[in-house]
């Protein structure tokens, strides 16, 4: 189906940055685009500390024929700003869309959203592939032209699956991975050798209900909200950096099943949301936290 | 797909009472239901004035063979409570769901949310037919395999172009008719025709932005949240029973496209809602408004 | 200040009940409040499961002069009605309203908000007695014209400070107690002596962020929305039946202090929810949960 | 009473502008600040489109001294930056708070909730003077300390009246004024002759239900929530920008009175963030909308 209306944002270019917080660092990147004939359409920045803090900004801007001199314009930048103000940082161009490779299992619901979401063109990525352990999913996916990849891990093949999805997610150039409630853990190993970020979707408002059955735990302890947490993977399981969270009341009439079924809206639209932060480079780890602009 | 776990209701039967308030009612009708051996699960009541107000029920009971002796249950009703206490009532069973008819134009988000809660198990109802006045949702309607037709709609057509609408939702044995973003406006001689309720989901917090385009005038008023209303449909545009409603907070970052796109979220929860809310009897209209349990 | 209008609850009682779900419990509570000429205005009922499962009720009526009447309706209803489905249940007239003491320490954001409200007309309560273990909020208490007892309380005099306050707390014939932000643990012994029902404000989503400084914690887990429960006391800490709760969004822009700032508002609305729900007998305690009508 | 955790800002200046986008603002303020040694702490710009639009900015900044070169700093700015760009702008100090008239009639809970707020030191802001039409909430303003003064309105001295107040609220070196549930409208020639910020805050989600007794309207029209929005005062009623706007649910069980009272939470909580963004000047208005920084 093609939109009468496109909310595509128009082609455009997001700086990200992260460096030690010292005066002049706003003044040397704005007249640096400023120099380069860039118009900055949107800025945000964020100091933990004005005196010896971390200092985080992203900007976009509009520059055109930048697909062309992009390794001029690096080489620039990094001359001029970037090395003398000790910074990381990163260039990225809309019209170069992110790949995202999304594992699954035979939950549909994160699965589909952000399927629907990216064919209307809500997510500026491309999905080159869809890796599952269970067969459920493969029809819906074919509806969309994706290729999905069958991976079945049991306790006794997880390294050897581990390392076929691995081929596979490079293959495909992944530039990230969406956990979309796949309900594998991923070892150490796989997140170290894969070394790029992987987001999921967790189904309590973490720190709490860590761990299996969130919404069995929620229903035991007789809270009277229940929530999902999109977070970017780390070894230790449920404990990443923070993206996105919500959630929603409930009530004594709830089962360990209603709420289940509740929260699979939260925890789609919770997804989607740290996905399209993702996606648009408005999220910058530091430690164990976000900035999310 | 199947899912593994299932949080259809078991089977039930529901009781939706209308009449005018008067002692007596709760104790009459929980008689009636304990002597006839049915078990109350839910129950609740509602009355606008305790004396000369009136006065709502809906009871949801397991009566095991309820399939089998509708007709006598019924009429012992009738006569041992209902006609006594001049009742307007319903019975309904959940293993008889209603039948739903979807009118849906180009928007896809609220016609697939409402197809994909209803191959989850959300939504207790039957689909027989989708009619739209454009090609676009085809492939999706076929692809959760419904009958999917178009009648083109103009304003030379449009009598005979409702005529024909009208001939086949009644061919379906509809029991309602979802608008999912129809973008037509249904005219008061199809309504009495129809005779049923239909639903309907306006993209804004009704009453605010009656009429087309509610999110451009949203954006020129410079509100900071926008919303949806799902509403039964009469004659009076975008004036009939409100059912639901949402909104979500925005700034003044949004032009009327992200609107737009951000509306889509809060439009098909809220039709959802609506939605299950009707499908399970929970809606009982008052003149201009609905009591939902 | 005497406000214009007024949103006092009319005079009505309230019959709480708890049993075994078994069938007929309904019948039999409307049929006598019926024979006793009593006109029900809200009834809300809950069941666990319908076989085997816990029963529980709220029934609001009006019954002109049952204050007079209320000795002869309680034998009535016990042996008509309680005992032979082996109740737990309760009679409450709004016209007696239950008497509150607050806790509190220096912190007034919880404590003048139900003050306030109280004095609007919004609890209806008495509060016959304030007490902290700090003077800050003397004058505040004098302004509404409540009764403040300061008794300070260290490591060494705790029992008999605790002694003390249940001494003033049976004289000013406490129903029960809230902890408006009281910064000391109350003993089990406390508790156990009290008897009755006290109701704390945490400041976290519980079961997230247990114990002391929980707005510290959630700056350190970098978590996108706090919030606040507020629970029923039991000797185990934090870990008492829920009441209400509620959340804000929060961005990385925050530290501990601004998060404490914005928490005050969660907590003192969900401390108020809470309050005013045990106030009307719409908190039913089942084992470590709620049911809240 | 003296709090022990302060969340007051530390002391800063803010810089405000308004002008055409072009290229090159953000380098221009920005090194014009870092020439004068500030230290950017918080920037936020918007765009109302890139070319051809309106640029708004807000930076927040730590400058030691500013307090005694202020002039100079001012005449620099003007020449080197604000003249060249054709700039509006403000500079504000922390250290000087704005002077807040308030304006309040016999509803307590919008008034007392800025009173405590500013106690607390949420609101960086003095406030020399409170008018009333009434003696209703004389006490609750001498407990806080603050001059209350009486002016009584009807249709026949309301001249004399807005005379009245508007030489005391001069003499009172009012920045602006906050209607806190004032129920006079104040005339054209009041607003133009105050010639500053005034700030409503009205009892339901603009544009719906403008004018007298929006509770009793949003009953009638049976909607499923009820808001509050605050928003300058223009001589059109309840049609100045729109500065914050919140909503809660409800449902069919609340009358008027009731949605009055529940909507009392909505009305503090959204005047309180509108005062606090006033002043800390992160509202920039641009013809009938705003921008939030």
């Amino acid at each position: 189906m093609t939109l009468p209306v496109s909310d595509a944002t128009p082609p455009s270019a997001t700086l990200t940055i992260t460096c030690a917080d010292q005066p002049g660092i706003v003044a040397a990147v704005s007249q640096f685009l400023r120099n380069h004939g860039a118009n900055i359409i949107h800025s945000d920045q964020h100091s933990t500390d004005p005196s010896g803090g971390t200092f985080f900004m992203r900007m976009e801007f509009y520059l055109p024929g930048l697909d062309h001199t992009r390794d001029a314009f690096t080489r620039a930048f990094t001359q001029v700003v970037a090395e003398p103000l000790s910074m990381d940082w990163q260039l990225n161009l809309s019209s170069q869309p992110k790949k995202m490779v999304v594992l699954v299992s035979r939950y549909d619901h994160c699965f589909l959203d952000l399927l629907w979401r990216k064919r209307r063109g809500e997510l500026n990525v491309e999905i080159p592939l869809i890796l599952s352990n269970h067969e459920d999913l493969r029809r819906d996916a074919e509806m969309f032209g994706i290729p999905f990849h069958v991976i079945p891990v049991s306790k006794d093949n997880k390294p050897e699956a581990e390392a076929e999805q691995l081929r596979l997610m490079r293959e495909a150039g992944a530039d990230f991975a969406v956990l979309a409630r796949y309900m594998q853990v991923l070892s150490g190993d796989f997140l170290r050798e894969f070394g790029r970020p992987v987001i999921n979707i967790h189904h309590s408002f973490l720190p709490a209900f860590v761990g299996a059955n969130p919404y069995r735990a929620a229903f035991n302890r007789g809270v009277k909200l229940i929530g999902a947490t999109s977070h970017y993977v780390t070894e230790e399981l449920d404990a990443g950096p923070i993206i996105a969270q919500d959630v929603l009341h409930v009530t004594h009439r709830e089962t360990p099943e209603t709420l289940m079924r509740l929260g699979r809206d939260v925890e789609r639209q919770v997804l989607a949301r740290a996905v399209k932060a993702h996606a648009e480079d408005r999220v910058l780890v530091h430690g164990n936290k976000t900035v999310v602009f």
